[in-house]
């Protein structure tokens, strides 16, 4: 069953190629788009058709939602997968694909709308029985309400911005002094982030780890979930490794939780793949937020489940029932995923975008790759640095540890710094290997101690490898290049 | 667990690397072998020592059973694993390794010895109740008795060499009239190709299929089945496309093979990982071997029960105990392998060794990478022409069929032809979608009439493209072989 003709992803990278990939594997042809930087992307190179669409800058490319359309249109495109990032959980881009009688490959405008708003689902899934964390029913506007609400919760509390997402303006509140210039600061930084100033306060968990729920539901309101991942590990508030299932989850726990899991899809009118966010601590978990689209992270849900998620995307934007029950789904081993950003661990995460000289992507038993890059390809300095997706599958969690290990050393990526050596790190960190991670992970100061000394020793050799390359004839700096890396790698 | 401190694996290639991917992720170390022209192959680099074994001819290198003893001694190597092919059945290569104090990964010598011979292999599981084809019991040297069995059986009869393997002195008989003729030449091929002029004559099947059961067995006897593989698609008697399962396997079927496949081991006093071979015909099946190794296609059985051959390879000859039973194996999806030889498949699948000048592995959901080169690599003339399998997994056949397409179009391998042309004609060939194949499936004349006309236009694309590589850039030239081999690979 194909369902489209032909679709238009509105994306660039890894997610893009992912999107093509399934509609290939079904016989649909793909439309890219690209800014003028992406011209030679390897996502143009996979389509059927590409089409410029802007300058650099997303808002004149990739959140251009009027050429984006007419794109769409001209090509004949009859859907539009937007990815992740970008118009994924824009509803006024949703509305207009509708208008324009194209499909959007994602839940209703409504529903976008409805989600994207953190008070009012907050509001709407405590109704519904989902637990939440205990904060403001409604947005915060004055500081006299913000003291009564916060001695209620309890401190510590965090401030957020309403209309917010990525860690922007979030602030950590110890007691009542600091209750006021954190709440000044986080209207100015959300009036200028999202142009709303609105804000709200909810308790603060030390040390929560953030478990989420793979939802499809398809336009009949049949809602299933494709259980657990634990995405605890994150740099900046944004996820760095993910896992499924989540490896402190109990038959018990997770009955609880998918069953809120959807019911917050149920109650949302949810229909395509979605993911529910919550808080886990001490036992009691509580509903974050909806994400209306496509993750990242969803390959571990293809691996231990088997499902692919994309399709299913596909089919129900289609109006397809779903073709499976609850029943029919089912977990098998356990899954990782690193994110390889071209970024430099040692330096805050600092962007590193540039040439890519060597590259030599892993393979053999129970690995998947999701690369948007290739030997002699440049990284745009204008867009996200994740450039690879590295998961590894194994029976048990033990097993998908030591091939993600394995994998590590394998991946070759010369001319950039990533985050691979900062994985290897992790995986073997002690602390992670028990399954003993929590989302403030990376900023534990003996953990950072451990991972920046395993960098600093590979900075090192990364350099004396640079030194031979430079030095070296092409085939001989090959040679080098996997044997110095592959030799030095490991631990 | 990691059973060893370190071992030494006597081949070279995928194989080679597959086996140390294995060791590295349970923490065993690895010990390479190498002939002098593959000093800088890719398996030299992934082990943590490597030591030269001798000139480029097998005898010299890897053939070289007392010099590959004395290396597994001077680097304190436990264990061998032979792979397969070289050393892998070869008794007195076993026997060497007991002797000298060395574990050889694989079944004892008496096993690998009782199953390397035919006819005394085929006698005692016809003994044992398993089916085998009609035919000789013993070896043939005389004319008349052959006329007299032939005649017995009834033609078509074929004439095999009872210590031979690969199709080597194998012919088929239609009538009285060529018997003679055949037995003279058989003896002939047999005595110079094995140095035993011993040959065997069996019932010929028109068009069977080649069914083949994995099996575990450890040390104590406890021995299970990881259900069953097609191996129909061959080329000169070589695998070229496997699947797993079998795509017309039924409940009963299965039942009764795997009780056969399983009473072969337990016949054979079987320990390790071995593969009951079985030809298929008309709801029959008959035994023809039994190969006392880990196959090639190891990885689609990998793909669809989730475990890992090689660890438990290891782990048997470790002396564990197998950790599962029958009960707990079950086959989830559907995977298929593609061999990716560097030979010419227009030119009689002649070898086609030489430099890789552009190269980039597949990858996202469902894929499966096991290869021996990378970019810039040269394809010695020495050995085998396999340089990487290529597998896909998906949730049904059909699927797993889609994603090897997609796979196949996303592969570069420039520099050399490849069997990849041919593998896509394959997927889309309708009679394989169907399932419909026989081991003389690429010997049918609608079939290499179709195959042909695909892969003639594909020379030309090829011809074309390598024109405008040696005319541009490097840079260029790469987003050029990705771009003309990805628009154009495709049908």
């Amino acid at each position: 069953m194909k369902y489209f003709d032909k679709i238009l992803i509105a994306n660039r990278g890894e997610i893009a190629i992912r999107v093509m990939r399934a509609c290939r594997e079904i016989g649909i042809e793909t439309v890219a788009i690209y800014s003028k930087p992406d011209k030679n992307a390897l996502h143009v190179k996979y389509a059927d058709e590409g089409f410029c669409v802007g300058d650099a800058h997303p808002s004149q490319s990739y959140l251009n939602m009027a050429r984006i359309c007419d794109i769409a249109a001209k090509s004949g495109a009859e859907a539009i997968h937007p990815g992740y990032g970008f118009l994924a959980e824009n509803s006024e881009f949703a509305d207009l694909c509708e208008k324009e009688g194209i499909i959007f490959i994602g839940p209703s405008a409504e529903t976008i709308h409805a989600m994207g708003s953190k008070i009012g689902c907050k509001r709407m899934m405590r109704e519904a029985g989902v637990p939440v964390l205990p904060g403001t029913e409604g947005g915060v506007t004055c500081v006299d309400d913000a003291k009564e609400i916060a001695a209620e919760i309890g401190y510590p509390v965090i401030v957020k911005a309403s209309a917010g997402g990525g860690g922007i303006g979030m602030q950590i509140v110890e007691d009542e002094a600091g209750l006021e210039e954190a709440i000044d600061k986080g209207m100015r930084i959300a009036e200028s982030a999202f142009g709303d100033a609105t804000i709200f306060i909810e308790k603060y968990l030390q040390k929560p780890r953030h478990i989420e729920f793979q939802i499809l539901a398809d336009a009949d309101g049949r809602t299933v979930h494709l259980y657990d991942r634990e995405c605890s590990i994150q740099r900046r508030h944004q996820k760095l490794v993910e896992e499924a299932p989540c490896p402190i989850m109990t038959p018990q726990l997770r009955e609880r939780m998918a069953d809120s899991a959807v019911t917050v899809a149920k109650t949302a009118g949810y229909a395509n793949a979605g993911t529910v966010e919550f808080l886990y601590a001490n036992g009691e978990y509580y509903f974050m937020e909806m994400n209306t689209r496509l993750q990242v992270e969803h390959t571990i849900t293809e691996f231990i489940t088997g499902i692919d998620l994309v399709k299913q995307q596909i089919a129900i934007a289609a109006g397809e029932p779903l073709a499976f029950g609850q029943e029919d789904i089912s977990i098998r081993g356990h899954a990782i995923e690193c994110r390889i950003n071209a970024e430099d661990p040692l330096n805050n995460f600092t962007a590193d975008p540039g040439k890519i000289v060597r590259y030599r992507s892993p393979g053999g038993p129970g690995i998947r790759v999701d690369s948007g890059i290739h030997m002699g390809y440049t990284i745009p300095a204008h867009y996200d640095s994740m450039i690879s997706k590295l998961c590894a599958w194994g029976s048990n969690r033990q097993e998908a540890i030591e091939r993600m290990r394995r994998a590590i050393y394998e991946y070759v990526i010369l001319g950039v710094r990533t985050t691979l050596p900062l994985h290897h790190a992790i995986m073997n960190n002690r602390h992670f290997v028990a399954g003993d991670t929590h989302t403030h992970f990376l900023q534990e100061e003996h953990i950072v101690k451990s991972l920046r000394r395993y960098l600093l020793e590979e900075e090192t050799r990364m350099q004396t490898l640079a030194a031979s390359l430079r030095q070296g004839k092409e085939v001989a700096a090959i040679a080098a290049a996997v044997n110095v890396y592959v030799r030095n790698a490991r631990r």
